[in-house]
């Protein structure tokens, strides 16, 4: 038991210092021996957990796609809104991609196609996005005359575009980035009554702005 | 004269060809020889117009950050006001993102810091689309209360998010996605004025269907 706690970690050590070497260094340039070293085993060892940097690479994904599928399933169980699911979950991302290797390193594999062309982390996140503005739609969140299929392009291009841009600057995935998306984007999208309503906190400093006008 | 445009016609095919290699490998694992060879010329002539991969890699962000000043003087030349000028000028930089592999490696290299942590071409593209919100709000066609700022990292953060996604599926960058984001971005930062007027063309489908519910 003791055993099977410490391969655990190991092979959690592996993903984490996997992802911060092809974050830092990029995927195809990245060997396997810097990624040992930071993490502080043999080669030896991460043989025996991942058969090559492609298998590594799949999990970092893996792991990557896990931790969306968690800020989803919080932002479900709080019984709120579609639309303000969706808003969290965007915020949550954001938040993660600046705080985790591994959310961050599994968007760039992706997004490079490091593990071929479906590039199923950025997939599962567009069709997550969709799925949560079908709900909007059906639970009449949604403006008349807006697309579903739009709003979620906007939205995923704008949380890929943030997280290349903060390889540049950090500071593009500050909170005060995305919730300003959100502001900007919610009075072309969200029905009058959605807009007035306290729902999406996003949009409370236009909104008093607003009327105060 | 002839030998001199020859030399011009060498140097540019060289640009084009590194594009293409940078955009299909990578900048970090292309090599100068699939370069030269994909150019068609030899060796010795790309050392002759290129030090290293870096400074060819700098004449293809430069190119790139030439056409899209391009876009910008094409834009304004039309006399339109700052905003329809912001929404031609994205317009025709996700069509040369499309089109041209020149813009299209420029854009990725910038993103990758290729050429250092100043990443100037998305610099460059950011400042350009502040200072044409900046110019949006002095002539009062934002809606009061909207951040010039935000609505650029937003603009900045979809044109990236694009790019990047096109890699996976180019019809990201098809118009229609471009136009998509302007509907919904448009009623949250314009004046009403500006919304009614046949200004931003990307409106228009919205608001006739607005116009018929």
């Amino acid at each position: 038991m003791a055993m099977q706690e410490r391969a655990l970690r190991t092979r959690k050590s592996l993903i984490h210092a996997a992802a911060a070497v092809f974050a830092e260094e990029g995927y195809v340039p990245s060997s396997l021996g810097t990624i040992s070293k930071r993490a502080g085993v043999s080669n030896g060892a991460l043989h025996f957990h991942f058969e090559n940097k492609r298998a590594l690479a799949q999990a970092v994904e893996d792991e990557a796609a896990d931790a969306v599928r968690g800020l989803v399933r919080r932002a479900d169980r709080t019984g709120a809104s579609a639309l303000q699911a969706l808003v969290d979950t965007t915020c949550g991302l954001v938040d993660s991609l600046l705080d985790d290797i591994v959310v961050r390193a599994g968007f760039q594999l992706s997004a490079e196609r490091a593990l071929g062309p479906e590039a199923r982390l950025l997939r599962t996140w567009h069709e997550w996005v969709e799925q949560a503005l079908l709900g909007a739609e059906a639970e009449g969140q949604l403006a008349p005359g807006v697309s579903p299929d739009d709003t979620a392009a906007a939205i995923v291009a704008v949380t890929v575009g943030l997280e290349v841009l903060a390889g540049v600057d950090p500071q593009w995935l500050a909170e005060r980035r995305i919730a300003g998306f959100w502001e900007l984007l919610l009075p072309g999208i969200a029905t009058e009554q959605v807009l007035a309503s306290a729902l999406p906190e996003a949009h409370e400093g236009r909104r008093s702005e607003a009327e105060e006008a």
